[in-house]
């Protein structure tokens, strides 16, 4: 098995490309830079889901659900969001086909074109601030605090399994305000359950940050990100919260009656996380035999391998053993299969990254013992059979603990702190990783950099101390460093 | 508050959308045909999808998702299910808008044409068989049972929130078979499963049966149905599987190799049920004052509101029982506000059909005691505060068995079996509902029965004896009864 995955050292994007078809993740479709997410790859992203629903929940927030298209007419009320999405819209012009009158097959019905186009969303801010104009009239309405799982279109030219793919799915948090600050304290609030979901979940450690002017939204006043590091040394966006001030209730003039009886324009936030998380998950922990992943997310967490195959009394063990497990909450499977080797199965699981390897085997179990195998480390040792129940929901505690240890080790050596641009161009050309330099604070610079470089501010961080000094391309001063990365 | 919708006698239409409004489920959005679904009725609808969820990995289905594009080719590569579909569909040309060069706004830019036009799925059977290609070589790689959730477009010209819309949500199941006999027991199974989910959570009774060869899906070989009655005697088609023999495999060539190593095509199965479920719902349950929902369904299942308003001790025991409510898994919520009447609110949350009110009131709370008003009988009692969780509990299995029985109860009365057309016609244009009748079999008296009455055969019911007779419209000779009603 093993050896049909490209190493990272080899071909890292081949590595990932791998990884995502050998583990059973994703497939392509027929249709253009669409996937299709398979069993294990969309059973990872309903325990993201099911996490971040609960969160969402904890935090006072309820789902709803908007239509899937916008009418063209939307898009241009909020001009620096029709120029941020325009581009990449999947346009729907006809609402019926027919026969083809020269020939087989149906074609589109030319008396069928709708007066107004119709965009399928690349993310749902109009359609929801056209609807919030209806159902908010007082403060008493406020604030509005709503989030959607829905499915997104944006016409991407090159795509990437998970990472970058022209629909995918998402959550949008839409909601609205009586203040400013209430509504940025929203955007902070989301940020934070974003980082901790991140760290505690995704064992996937986060700087967090604000977006530079040029890396907003389209649409904001502020961007909150965070931001992760990749093992080949970029950066990955993995979930922004937008502070979008008034922009979008002045461009569909969604106000509210204040107890003062005055006038006032909603105040807003938006939100969202995707299926790009997945790619996120693997490109963090996964190794050259293949997918690892964090027992909080893995959609089996240990797996029963009757050695050398089942049979009666190793079956009997098996389901004790699991049963004991599921009473726990553990995801477990038991490994019915009396055809493949053991060695075969071994290595499959090993692929698909679940957590833990239970080896049962008549030899073994004469002294009671069971061999235990984790993922991570790939270390093995032989077990008591009796109360190996808590032995094995400890060891995914410690698992989930070491993955994210690991990961944060690996950030802090691939996190440099520069101060001159040769330094600079050098670190980003080679070893990669999170650059914190100074910058000058203009866009100009910003853009000379990543046309210089490639390498883009990812964020200005919120928990660094203020430092003065110097912009590491233009020497003008600074007051604090930023992060630059290249990015995925 | 309960004024405001209009009585079921006097506008039966009038009352559905009038709770659909009042009660917050849904809205009308800016795109024709599509609704907005509120946070309650979404509430609905995530409870009813977290338990068919359940009941689907229960009985061995995983879930995945497939491209919401469908490439036009595909949908005429099985005759019956393009003839039944092209006639409403979304269709996506272009995949870019530019900035209008006329004047303001943006246009669809018409260098961005599509080579093959996209269709939004209407149903997912095409473009996952030509995806199960590539997942089935042989015997070991089946059965396949997968289900998605997923969004889906119809375009239709008469839309009803919930029971008709452009965009509405819904799971489809696609199954791949070895043989034909798996295939209908799969088919019969999700029957089974779609029945019971209706009288056990819904409360909803409801006859299972065929579709005759006219009603059947676009594509299928079988269709089996679970049909309910609604209050103003139509029947509510609730959830469909669907035999479709080789149909989909045979038009997308997919077959794999049997033990004997002959090639054979793959057996198909489909199924769904949609948001179409929350109509009937409301449907089913809901009177003059409001909605009427079942306890397991219901987004708040207990409303504790303390009288006149709240103050420390109120609150006191208000939060207490809560929580002893909420470690039972009841939902329960108490009212905080201060500034609406008790009769104001009782409306209120009888009108969004909250299955348990509990009032907790100064002079009741000296006698120790609560009162306990529930929506289905609005029957109110006192009862002691000490142990009412219990109590509670309990009333609310009882509400949600008395639905159930009332609904049976509503159906009884309104099953008709008659003999003649004269007695068939009066009764589908009096008091409707389900009509027992014999036909001869053929689609020819079908249309004609239809075109005269605007009666449908609804299904051939599983459950009923046969019974011999003759054919209410043609006298021809009948083996069975077949289930009549108008329908939605």
């Amino acid at each position: 098995m093993a050896k049909e995955i490209t190493s990272r050292s080899e071909n890292y994007s081949q590595w990932y490309l791998d990884i995502v078809r050998k583990a059973g993740l994703a497939d392509n479709s027929a249709v253009r830079g669409c996937m299709v997410i398979k069993p294990t790859g969309f059973a990872i992203w309903e325990n993201m889901k099911a996490q971040l629903d609960q969160m969402f929940k904890d935090t006072g927030h309820v789902n709803a659900y908007f239509p899937l298209f916008i009418p063209k007419s939307f898009l241009s009320k909020e001009a620096d969001h029709v120029e941020g999405f325009a581009k990449e819209c999947a346009v729907v012009t006809h609402h019926r086909l027919m026969n083809n009158p020269e020939g087989s097959g149906v074609v589109v019905d030319p008396s069928a074109k709708l007066e107004e186009e119709l965009i399928v969303r690349p993310t749902s801010e109009t359609i929801i601030w056209n609807t919030y104009k209806d159902w908010i009239q007082s403060y008493r309405d406020l604030p509005l605090l709503i989030n959607q799982w829905a499915n997104v279109v944006r016409w991407e030219m090159r795509t990437r399994p998970f990472l970058r793919t022209a629909e995918f799915l998402w959550q949008e948090g839409h909601t609205a305000h009586a203040s400013k600050e209430e509504a940025i304290q929203e955007a902070e609030l989301i940020h934070e359950v974003y980082a901790r979901f991140a760290e505690d979940y995704m064992a996937m450690p986060v700087i967090k940050g604000r977006k530079t002017e040029s890396e907003r939204f389209a649409g904001a006043d502020d961007t909150f990100t965070i931001e992760a590091l990749m093992q080949d040394g970029r950066a990955l966006q993995a979930g922004t919260s937008h502070f979008l001030g008034q922009n979008f209730a002045k461009a569909f003039d969604v106000k509210y009656m204040t107890p003062e009886n005055k006038e006032n324009y909603v105040w807003a936030t938006s939100w969202g996380v995707s299926t790009r998380l997945v790619g996120g998950l693997i490109m963090t922990h996964s190794d050259d035999e293949g997918l690892v992943l964090p027992p909080k997310l893995a959609p089996i967490q240990v797996v029963i391998i009757p050695i050398p195959k089942p049979d009666e009394v190793l079956m009997q063990h098996a389901e004790r053993i699991a049963d004991n497990l599921k009473t726990r909450g553990i995801r477990v499977k038991i490994d019915r299969d009396d055809q493949k080797r053991p060695g075969f199965k071994f290595a499959q699981y090993e692929m698909e990254g679940v957590p833990i390897r239970v080896g049962i085997g008549k030899r073994d179990l004469e002294k009671n013992l069971i061999e235990v195998a984790r993922r991570d480390t790939k270390e093995k040792q032989s077990i008591s059979i009796n109360g190996c129940e808590s032995f094995l929901v400890d060891l995914l505690d410690e698992i989930q603990n070491n993955l994210l240890a690991k990961a944060k080790a690996f950030r802090e050596e691939h996190t440099s702190s520069v101060d001159n641009f040769e330094d600079f161009k050098s670190v980003i050309s080679g070893k990669g990783g999170f650059v914190k330099a100074h910058w000058d604070g203009t866009a100009e610079t910003e853009n000379k950099i990543k046309e210089l470089t490639k390498a883009t501010i990812r964020c200005i961080p919120i928990e660094d101390d203020e430092e003065t000094g110097v912009c590491v391309y233009s020497g003008a001063p600074s007051k604090r460093r930023v992060i630059f990365a290249k990015a995925y």
